[in-house]
């Protein structure tokens, strides 16, 4: 049954080339033409079921939000609601991000969010956090110089972590917020996990970071 | 009465030049002289009463201890606090931080703490707060490359200020931890306020920030 999902997701996600890309080596330096306009793009790494994009999508007509996603059985729900909102200016990328510098051409996108990611809390897996520095070259390279990082997540010890390796990288802070939901931010596009997290009574935590370059 | 409390105060800490000085400009540059060793020299901005940096000259003899305060009737508890525990590496300054380069030459100092500084949470009073730009550049300069202001306080919105003022600075994070009394830090020495604030519930955050240069 399982197996079946999985080859049916697959198959949905190949069907629909013009909203989700399997392929995005193939696309390197062409995603201007796939959105067919050259409005900015942002990307989410670790778009999950795509509740974000989509709601920022509607919000903003003139940006272009490419939600990458590791596992089909996921992403294909971020499709099924681009394909309900009958939405262009989203897009699905199915890949993995330790390979975005195959994916993009460096300056190609605009501006990299990241919600909830894995929050790899054991030091022994700090380099799979996608706000290691390893991960950091990787979105300065595909950024334009001086572009922003929008980062939300629930979990402490990420957050912690991410402010000190962002800024050991360089990078400084705007407008953060050690309680999202009890800040000013009355454009808040909630993601699926604060949804869940926030309705438990967790706090919430947001910061933008910028490259110096 | 107050008139007689303050001219009171005023005459005991003039009463304690080997513990106090009221005069600091005068000691530039011979601060390790008033020590009589040549120790690490650490300097706390708005001491208060003084429970930190006694708590702290007490865990490390061999690190010599300043506190800076602004009030007599305040800085005069943190006077009695260093004679009753009969203590050498523990000394006060009674002045204001606005002034730190008439008072210390360049490098001479080896770390700054800043706990529970004033707020100052109206946007047209940043210039107040203890981490806007024009204090620490004023840090930079009284202390040796590379070192590190150590910073507590239950205050969300200054905290988070600070962690952009210090950011857009260059300067980058250390040990952050979002609540500190549910982390590890065996070694903590509380101040006044700490106590306070945390008997009360309140998260208390705390960060190291490091110079670059
Ligand atoms: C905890 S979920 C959060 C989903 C969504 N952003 C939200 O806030 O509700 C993290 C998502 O990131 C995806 N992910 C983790 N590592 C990834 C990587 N290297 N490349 C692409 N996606 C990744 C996971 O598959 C998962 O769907
Ligand atoms: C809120 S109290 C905190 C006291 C102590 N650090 C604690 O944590 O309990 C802040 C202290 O900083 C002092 N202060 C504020 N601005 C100052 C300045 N520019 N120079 C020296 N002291 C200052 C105030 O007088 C006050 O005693």
């Amino acid at each position: 049954m399982r197996q079946r999902f999985k080859a049916w997701a697959k198959d949905k996600l190949v069907d629909n080339p013009e909203f989700v890309s399997v392929d995005p080596a193939s696309m390197k330096g062409k995603w201007h033409a796939f959105f067919g306009n050259h409005n900015p793009i942002h990307l989410e790494v670790g778009t999950g079921k795509g509740q974000f994009i989509n709601g920022m999508g509607k919000q903003n007509p003139s940006i272009n939000y490419m939600g990458m996603e590791l596992y089909d059985s996921i992403i294909i729900t971020a499709l099924d609601r681009i394909l309900e909102n009958d939405i262009s200016n989203v897009k699905l990328i199915r890949a993995d991000a330790s390979h975005l510098l195959d994916y993009f051409e460096p300056g190609e996108i605009d501006r990299v969010y990241l919600n909830f990611s894995d929050p790899w809390p054991k030091k022994k897996h700090a380099k799979r956090r996608l706000t290691h520095e390893s991960f950091l070259a990787r979105y300065e390279t595909i950024l334009k110089p001086n572009s922003e990082i929008h980062f939300k997540t629930d979990n402490q010890g990420l957050f912690e972590y991410s402010l000190e390796s962002m800024s050991k990288y360089g990078m400084f802070f705007n407008d953060i917020s050690l309680d999202l939901h009890k800040s000013d931010m009355p454009d808040n596009v909630m993601t699926e996990y604060e949804e869940k997290f926030s309705e438990k009574g967790s706090r919430i935590y947001r910061m933008e970071a910028q490259f110096r370059s």
